[in-house]
């Protein structure tokens, strides 16, 4: 990493703004006291953008976007019902391309049950894993078709494409963070009686992975037992390592049982450095309260965390988690009346 | 239907076999008050009979089934760890190829939390939907394949097939169940935004149906905020449709937050009985506990009760229900020390 910190900022619609705005301020207190000097740039992106100019994301910003160190995205996508922008063309041109063309193959979302923070489920401290989401094929890859369509006779289909580039890259990735944590080990979750081809190389890729790491251990659940153990059991959970759909399902049901989304940090780490990697909450850009300083900004600050802890600055991340932390600890249990502003403002208090 | 019912009994694999043995005590004392003459059929199917006889579902077990009113189906599939057995090749051969040669495309599984039954997400009363689950096409029909396996260039890949026809079929069933429910709303679950192809085809087929059902309204959710929903407010949710995977995961979540899949009934329909439907409980053999009667049979009780409703003894179905509803507001909070029998003859005493 150079002296200076270069992160490109996409705060993105709805909410986004709002939350970033939050983040921001925290990176910029958090990195004070290091000697890395930070340098923020927008870009202007999304929903609102592609109504003002049609555009979603032009090759001349994918290159600008390409030579900073890192990204901070907050949210995109239009609000529901609206009829001008095509269904899912934010979503798929603009965040799906970032995290394909930037090759962001670890989608990375530890979930924690932070003390004070109610869940129905759990006592806190007993939910305390990630999930190791891949980022960049599966059932996303946009492969598919319609023959006939509005007809009576309209076939569909969705391919989804794994390889063994794509998914080793990913498991020994998971087996290496399993390693670094107190539990070490490994949950992959599938449908392999389902869905043989895929889910039989990422069985063998597992087993084959694992030998390298003699102190990590694993397991295997199908996805629909995964969502019955995220809701009785969620503590069993240390490393998940699963495909692109079922790491969606997955980490918003883990973010519903530790105190919402709001909470729900995300990283989309290239951990091979050919690209930046892009931090962003887990939640959408809501458009039904935004610009109403109603939004927690909590799950931005802690992707920014994961930023910081990506560029290397593990001190500062581990500070600011350490804040957001504290702040939680000492919420309301019921509601919180702050302002998204208030939280942020609490946060970078609890930093100083 | 006519005066003699004909069932076909496959008790299967694991506590298969247990929790069968409650669902025909049931079925039999239900019946009994009524003019059909009960015939029950068994037939010896699952992990077991394969690795005595190398059968999945023989040509001539298949045409016999199709000769009965229904089939009452424990669980199938091999313990875990097996390594004789293919991995989930009982469950494609013989479960997924009764489902796809009966043409069973209503996948029905209610959902409802009896009051007694201790959840942590709601007050009993407040969750009551059922998830209309396609079941005959998705990305469960098999299609895709591997590209030079085993090396590190090898590709699998996995189809998902929609059609009109199919998704036609279950949507207009989901809305006729809708029509027919107090709250009258039916939920499309998806993920339109990232699998274009399908998520269109099935958002076109549920505006176009909901034409017919002027009294019925509807939503969509994207599938990884109905795991959020399923977690902060099941009680939103009345009647969903979705695709067959989706239906899966969907389902068994919903079973978690209702008291465990222990309780969690379903039905495999052929709504245009060209061919036989199929009830069976939502959960696996649970080779772990299998012959030790630990298992809770309500689920394949309930099952069974699904079938009386199916073939037309609405009354008897109606009735047994109530005897599971009387049965398991007696039972202690935390847990139930009964036998698979005990728990049996107690539903079987409650309908006396
Ligand atoms: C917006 C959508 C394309 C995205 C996804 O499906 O990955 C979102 O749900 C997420 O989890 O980041
Ligand atoms: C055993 C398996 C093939 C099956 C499925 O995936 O449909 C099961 O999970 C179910 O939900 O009935």
């Amino acid at each position: 990493m150079s002296e200076s910190l270069n992160i490109a900022v996409i705060p993105g619609d709805g909410i986004g703004p709002e939350v970033i705005a939050e983040a921001v301020k925290v990176l910029k207190k958090a990195t004070e006291s290091t000697d890395v000097q930070l340098v923020l740039t927008d870009y202007k992106l999304g929903a609102e953008h592609w109504l003002e100019t049609g555009e979603t994301l032009p090759e001349e910003t994918l290159a600008a976007l390409r030579t900073h160190d890192a990204i901070l995205f907050g949210a995109v996508g239009a609000a529901p019902g609206d009829t001008l922008i095509p269904s899912g063309l934010i979503e798929r041109e603009l965040l799906l391309k970032l995290r394909f063309s930037l090759d962001h193959f670890v989608n990375l979302r530890p979930s924690k049950l932070y003390p004070g923070v109610p869940s129905p489920l759990a006592e806190p401290g007993e939910i305390d894993f990630i999930v190791v989401r891949e980022g960049t094929e599966g059932p996303y890859v946009g492969n598919g078709g319609v023959l006939r369509a509005g007809t009576p006779h309209e076939i569909a289909t969705e391919v989804s494409i794994n390889t063994a580039h794509g998914v080793e890259r990913v498991v020994r990735d998971a087996f290496r963070r399993a390693n670094e944590r107190t539990r070490k080990h490994v949950t992959l979750v599938h449908k392999h009686n389902v869905l043989v081809y895929a889910g039989h190389l990422w069985r063998r890729t597992v087993e084959a992975v694992a030998q390298e790491f003699p102190n990590v251990t694993h397991d295997y659940l199908h996805v629909d037992a995964a969502t019955i153990f995220m809701t009785t059991n969620p503590s069993r959970f240390d490393v998940i390592v699963t495909d692109n759909l079922f790491g969606d399902i997955l980490t918003d049901q883990a973010g519903a049982i530790t105190g919402g989304i709001g909470l729900a940090a995300s990283g989309n780490i290239n951990m091979d450095r050919t690209a930046p990697s892009m931090f962003e909450p887990v939640h959408g850009s809501a458009p039904d309260i935004a610009g109403q300083q109603k939004a927690d900004p909590t799950a931005a600050i802690l992707s920014a965390a994961l930023l910081l802890d990506h560029v290397g600055l593990s001190e500062a991340a581990r500070r600011v988690e350490e804040a957001v932390e504290s702040d939680i600890a000492s919420r309301d249990e019921m509601t919180d009346p702050r302002t998204t502003a208030e939280i942020g403002d609490a946060i970078l208090a609890a930093l100083a």
